[in-house]
């Protein structure tokens, strides 16, 4: 690993400590090098706060003329919340700026650099860019298409199993693995379920973490508007807000109960006969919301995996086998043919969490 | 790493290159070293041929007098097809030897040691111990129990599916998997399926693999001898052996006319309806085989982790989802009920293969 490589790595342990605050801004960490020595280090803490580059200056305890900057995202040109971060670091006196990646968003990537470069600056791009891309992979889905990233996450027996014949699924994973889905709760901005897994179990969809940490905001897949008016998340707007996906089968005064209830509704056309969810991306992601952790049943998993809009998949699996002819699995609805029209799943990763294995990977279309 | 685990580790590479042909003996790689130099090498070639220990005794380029002689499993101390090896080491005038494993069979082991300390020979034991006990699994097992090793093999898709709804299964897996499975079909005696996979398949449960390479022997699990006279496995007795496992609910006109075709029957008790997979372990390691590949369909697999007869699992996944509520499963028959009645596996170890993951570890009951 070179020093610059170093450095980045750095940027992105900063720039993790902004996961579940900064939604749908990028995460961002920076360092300010000198002599080989690390003067300022900051990252972007939270939604609306200053950018990483700022913090990291703040945060300088000696001049930072003549020193090195790293940042895993190419400085900002424009003015938004807070005045461009590029045309603060010509300014600053800076000699040399690193950066791992672009802004992904094409009507401004490189305009940063343009800044940095005009002013006279050393300017080496691209370095560890693909764990770059990987970091903020849900702020590229969202800056570039206005629709959040969807990680499918399931879990199953290792021989492929979400419950038992009679429905038992306490638990599939360890705790190590249940911990971690709470971790991913908090990352991401909203999570999706299916109206079954309502009626099923009555699940909260909140973080539990000991820490203070961030509900999602829960939207459930519902095109008859089925969901109990005493279900949990109906009831407990104080958590997170609910959003109901439904479709025209839905019962009018259904629909404005929950609404009264403080639970939104959003209405799509029918995909076959269900909720049209690439419509529903759109319109979640015109709400701002840039990433959804989708903890479906099989019968969603499915519709989601066919219509297109599952980025990634994070399957758990457990070290265990319940067989079943008729055990649920991570993924049901009709299925596909033939196994030349299986939905392909690029750059398999494993991790081991506790006793359970997580297997990750973009489900390529 | 230490030297002692260098050279015991080239035992093992040595012992690896008797896979497929020494069953149901053991793995053996011998190394002879005089002063920090390989002086010899050897492994146990074939069943029946000579041990380790004398080929490489036999290799050895110059006299072996105060040498050290590094052998994964204990040398054998009594007269069986050749004269004991501990002897032999003793009269040769080795000085030192290392063993990474004893003799797993309880009423000799320890005895070749004895023999080599009596001698006067300074011995270490246990380097290596547990990749040595994993190398010789199945003879472990067999030698302690005189059942056979039983490996369940799968592959399935990331979504659990052995197949499409319709029953597409034309491949799960890649070309290097698939490979893979042709290695372990000659590295294990047998090979067991249930009769519906002949029924529907009609498959040849050979090995195919660039170089000359054993056919397992073929066990069928059909409690009514249902197999179709013009299987391919009862047509071809040349390729290997194969044996019909039936209950006393199988015609024994049919038994009759499968024996003077070459076939060979087992009747076993009822487990169930079906054959007492059990009681054919028994009967099979009586036979000599020391262990098998099942490679079943989900209703065997069931039965055979119900009836405790899997040793270990071999799950291949593949990076890719295919959906389907009626889609087949690796294991499936009635299934337990609840998580908790859930076959545990222990040490689940992964590994690439090709585009695929093999995911494996031991059952405990």
């Amino acid at each position: 690993m070179t020093q610059d490589e170093k450095y980045i790595q750095r940027t992105f342990e900063l720039a993790r400590r902004g996961v579940g605050k900064v939604n749908p801004n990028p995460l961002v960490g920076a360092v300010i090098v000198k002599n080989d020595r690390v003067i300022g280090e900051g990252f972007h803490e939270y939604f609306g706060g200053s950018h990483a580059e700022v913090n990291a200056v703040s945060d300088a305890a000696e001049p930072v003329l003549g020193a090195t900057l790293y940042v895993n995202l190419e400085p900002c040109s424009h003015h938004g919340k807070t005045p461009p971060c590029a045309q603060m670091i010509a300014e600053k006196g800076f000699s040399r700026v690193v950066i791992a990646m672009r802004d992904p968003n094409p009507l401004v990537a490189g305009k940063g650099v343009e800044i940095l470069k005009n002013a006279g600056i050393d300017v080496a791009e691209g370095v560890l860019k693909d764990d770059a891309l990987d970091l903020n992979r849900v702020f590229v889905k969202y800056i570039t298409t206005k629709q959040p990233y969807v990680v499918m996450k399931s879990a199953m027996t290792l021989d492929g199993k979400i419950a038992t014949r009679v429905g038992d699924s306490r638990w599939v994973t360890g705790e190590a693995a249940r911990r971690l889905v709470h971790e991913l709760r908090n990352e991401y901005t909203a999570i999706m379920v299916g109206v079954n897994t309502v009626i099923a179990d009555d699940p909260h969809l909140d973080t539990r973490l000991e820490r203070e940490a961030r509900n999602p905001i829960r939207i459930i897949a519902d095109s008859s508007a089925r969901i109990p008016m005493d279900a949990f998340v109906v009831n407990h707007p104080e958590k997170a807000k609910t959003i109901i996906a439904h479709t025209k089968k839905a019962s009018p005064e259904k629909l404005k109960i929950l609404r009264e209830g403080k639970t939104e509704t959003i209405e799509t056309n029918a995909f076959e006969g269900k909720v049209d969810l690439q419509e529903l991306m759109s319109e979640l992601g015109a709400q701002g919301i840039d990433g959804i952790l989708l903890e479906g049943g099989g019968a969603l998993n499915f519709s989601a995996l066919k219509q297109g809009i599952v980025d990634e998949v994070f399957m758990f699996v457990a070290p265990k086998m319940v067989g079943g002819e008729h055990a649920k699995t991570p993924v049901s609805g009709k299925g596909v043919d033939v196994m030349d029209q299986a939905f392909s799943i690029k750059d398999m990763k494993t991790m081991k969490v506790g006793e359970d294995l997580m297997i990750r990977g973009k489900v390529v279309y």
